[in-house]
């Protein structure tokens, strides 16, 4: 990605040496999330122009300078399958990696196909080999978990296990979640799997709700052919008149903050995970949406490592039982990268999936 | 109180007989806080006119029929100055009351001088009398407490306990206040109390700001002279940019709404105690405000048992260092109270105190 | 039960007169669980013999005064299968009530089956009908879930419930627990649902075990065969070193306090909920075990009507695949209550269930 | 301190040449703490004598290698009074780290004076300068508050600072500190800035006591005049029999361990913050001081960068009515030091200060 609203460039990059604790990773699958689109959109700042895509990635080591070691300890070899955590730096010293325990928020964080230029290496997934700096957090893929359940999941899932962090689900709750793209369904998956009682998915189109019901929706309300009005009533009478525990939003869509928090009921909580990029204001009132209703809402930024760890542990047990490789549906190769972006762009698709090896 | 808008009518009735466990307290002083404005106003839905207003109270106990006791045990004899908690039922059955753990949204709540007719019983503070139910929560005043301590934190003082509560501060923490009223000014003395660091207070007027300074606010913004953008820049600069580990709204304005979530840090607290009643929509950027800020926004509605009694605790010990008795600048009879409600109507005092015992 | 010690009497009661919200329970299953037990030793202060024992209690609504209605306001009707919850009467008005949010720990707390007197009315599940007061907490038992699968959860799973709120499982974490009793049981099954990673449960005898296993455990360690080394040992393997994020008791031995914290890993949780009766003293090193540890230890006592509807939500969806009937393995009439006693006082069955109308 | 039990000796080492970001701090104090006396007594794992004690320090930037900076960005120059964090790294990328949020279990934590040979630098403040390492957290001590104030409340207000945070401190608890060494009455400090209502006290002998209640306390109890049952009945007067809220063991004796649930109130919380080294077993009842009392008990382990920069802005505020400077009661210079250590191993004074630069 040579720069904004640019065509992706294939180009070819010379082998790095790898310093010691350095190692280099050979491709299986990577993604287009919805940041890859602000990218190409040219909405995120300070952005080093060209870059190489592609955070969430998964692939094969191909060799290391000294023994790679996942995060747990365990030793990783040439050939093991292997994933990583996509934010390779944060400084560990300042007030929000410190005082405020917020490293998400690191003034230096750096991500994998976001703040690296192409020019210092190979710093994302759409290559055929990707550079892990020494210090990446590393990981075997478990042997249940296929490189297309990984990847479906991806870092949407990531951004999913922080959410339901967020959100605090205890055993039995009804919880609500907007939105039916990447996040949203795993998030969908991650209640269910944290003990839910009641889940209402509200999305839309039809196919994608029908997705949502494989992930673990007992009931999903089209966003398109339902009122606000209308998925209130429904809720209510899903819970008794008791509506949700727990709202969480993953729709990006400034007209579910306004309906998100009459969907809780008093005391609930509300979780914001879905606005990463600025799709403009919300009208809410405080006296009925927040004061009154002793609501918590709580904003969800990035991932941490933890989050990553535990998403693998998820997928471990439970991806047998979870379609996220449905969340995937459509693979392209490098010289179809714009229109995957193309694809990503228009929703056509939960998720395209990258995948640098392939023969043509 | 006979109805909305209607002027206040003094009226006698007649001594009440006890039931075993019930008391008479000889009002020493009531209040006219904002809700009574909104009673006056029709504001609040279902409310059984005639009433007798004024929740928070205080006076000497003059009657009791079996031993009166205190919340802790503590016997609670005639002559004694006592106050009490003016919500006096909760169901303990309901959803709200237990699984969600949220008394305050109980549905069957009771609360002198709101939800009692007059027809019932002498359920409110304008009066000479007030009748205590059996088991309504009471406390012996502390000796180190006046009268005009008590009543000058009112019920503004519990609403602010809760508020604090809400707000998880922790040692050393940057505290911004929105609001100068009742409920504003407690807040700024036990965010002090609680161990912030710098406080600072948005409000107006001047003497309202001059009295939030002597409550301990280090700093303190005129809302009418300053914009948003101005004030941000004042509590960047008081931070070395690092703005606000907690905001807490207390100003009861669409536009508190807006400027609250600007001047929190990342990962920072939000709580939202001001709304007590519908002043219109605020516009919300989720993306910048909420999500990307990571930030906790939390409303609070009501005050729960707990909160009086560690109101009283904080009264007996800091008193005599916090003005609270400030707060209750101006007295009036029971034949004044037209006047008294004019007045908190127009705001020119932080809150107008009733004496009904007073000799004109 | 007519004292401590003494052989069970079976007795006849007049059928009840009903005051409005009152309602009559013809009971199908009851259980025996520790508590009966203890009170069979004499080992609770204050009981008030004679006594009709069994505190979890499910049955067919036989008659109400007035409509009966659960807790989330749905109606109960004549016929229905109902259940209700064990603490008839807390007053909500306390210290631990109000202020300290503790309402387990009320003083005024009243149980069926432990703290009223046989002379008082039906109060017990021993019994062909059960009186249910105004103001017990009542829900229709889901259509999904059996007499069996509630009453084989029984008091331990409402235990349970709560536990696994004190614990905050988080997705993915490693979670020990220690016994396999009824309450261990099903704090496995309620880790899994959880979202755990691997669980290890702790326990005897072999066929205890072996149910551990089917209620959700990856692995078992018969505790009468391997040494506290061994066990700490094993875990270590499964967890690559990391240990448990959480380890929950339910054994009630001094020995397991002993052990359980050496199984969690720093920073971690232990939740004490097993020693509902005094077994004698523990050896704890406060350096190592806990101080050094940044360990949290929170003991968890009876549960909340929260707790119960949880507990219900969950039987509702997940009683098919969770052998909660195979807890409750041997059934009882009530003139073979001795018989039921002695058995769960040698712990050879997990449970033992009363069927107070069955035919001999 | 070349070796455990061996006397110390004082050595002369070359300036350091400093790398960029690198500084060097002319010392105005450090102390000798109880892990000094550990480290002398050999009791620490791991420690690579010989090594230049001295964590918590204070003095004067004499150079640096480029601008300094403090954690919040504000500039540090030459001259300026300086005061650092004492653990200059921590991995953060492990799991202790990153996934269970607990950087002061970090295998890789590296702290002044205690983990660093003399033989790689000036890593101790028991020196006339001590290196300042690139990342190292920095401070400039506030205007008003003197290097004595500073040093007396010492690495024992940053523990205290810790412990307080897990205390959970709510407006008018009853707070009991077990223990009056330097963190306990730190804690008594802390906890009544945090808002606490009654504070008691237990230590000894008579002038720590005293020097306890001008630091808050409002009751105190000679742990060597009275007996458990009669410091129990003391703090049930104190209280109308409700006991604390929090209690918080700072002592370092096995006996406190075991009183201290004792004090407790049902649902309350334990902090144990004492136990630095391993002084042995305690005896626990999980029945009745756990399980029966829904207790929380809470390791609290080392302390934080944001701990150190909190204890600043509390000394900023409250060092001129806090007596901090009297624990540091007894300096020394380099050439006393075997004195300050058998003091400090005495126990006569709350702390020994180590005035490196002082004329003789």
């Amino acid at each position: 990605m040579t720069a904004p609203r640019a065509p992706i460039e294939v180009r070819e990059f010379p082998v790095p040496e790898l310093p010691q604790g350095g190692a280099l990773l050979r491709t299986a699958f990577s993604e287009v999330c919805g940041t890859d689109v602000h990218l190409w959109h040219g909405r995120l700042a300070g952005v080093p122009y060209p870059i190489i895509p592609g955070h969430v990635t998964a692939g094969v080591l191909e060799r290391s300078r000294g023994q790679a070691r996942a995060i747990d300890g365990t030793a990783i070899n040439e050939g093991d399958r292997v994933v990583f955590f996509d934010v390779h730096r944060t400084c560990g010293r300042c007030m929000a990696c410190t005082v405020n325990r917020t490293p998400t928020r690191c003034a230096s964080r750096r991500v994998y196909g976001i703040t690296d230029s192409a020019t210092e290496g190979l710093f994302g997934g759409w290559s055929q080999a990707v550079y892990l700096e020494p210090g990446v957090v590393l990981a075997k893929l478990p042997d249940a978990v296929s490189f297309e359940d990984y990847i479906g999941g991806g870092c949407g899932l990531l951004t999913a296990v922080h959410g339901i962090e967020r959100a605090s689900i205890q055993l039995g709750d009804t919880v609500v979640v907007q939105g039916t793209g990447a996040v949203g369904l795993s998030l969908i998956a991650l209640a269910r799997i944290a003990g839910a009682g009641t889940i209402v998915a509200i999305g839309a189109p039809a196919d994608r709700l029908a997705l949502a019901s494989r992930m673990g929706a007992d009931a999903v309300l089209d966003v398109e052919r339902t009122t606000p009005e209308e998925r209130l009533q429904r809720l209510s009478d899903l819970t008794q008149g008791q509506l949700a525990d727990v709202v969480i939003e993953a729709a990006g869509s400034a007209h579910a903050i306004e309906e998100g928090p009459n969907l809780a009921r008093n005391g609930g909580r509300y979780v914001i995970v879905g606005h990463y990029t600025n799709v403009g204001d919300s009208r809410i009132n405080a006296h009925e949406q927040i004061n009154r209703k002793h609501l918590d809402i709580r904003g969800c930024w990035g991932s941490e490592a933890g989050h990553f760890l535990r998403a693998l542990r998820i997928l471990e047990r439970h991806a047998r039982q979870v379609p996220w490789n449905e969340i995937g549906a459509k693979t392209y190769g490098l010289h179809d990268l714009n229109a995957a972006l193309a694809e990503a762009e228009a929703f056509t698709v939960p998720k395209a999936l990258v995948e640098p090896n392939r023969s043509r």
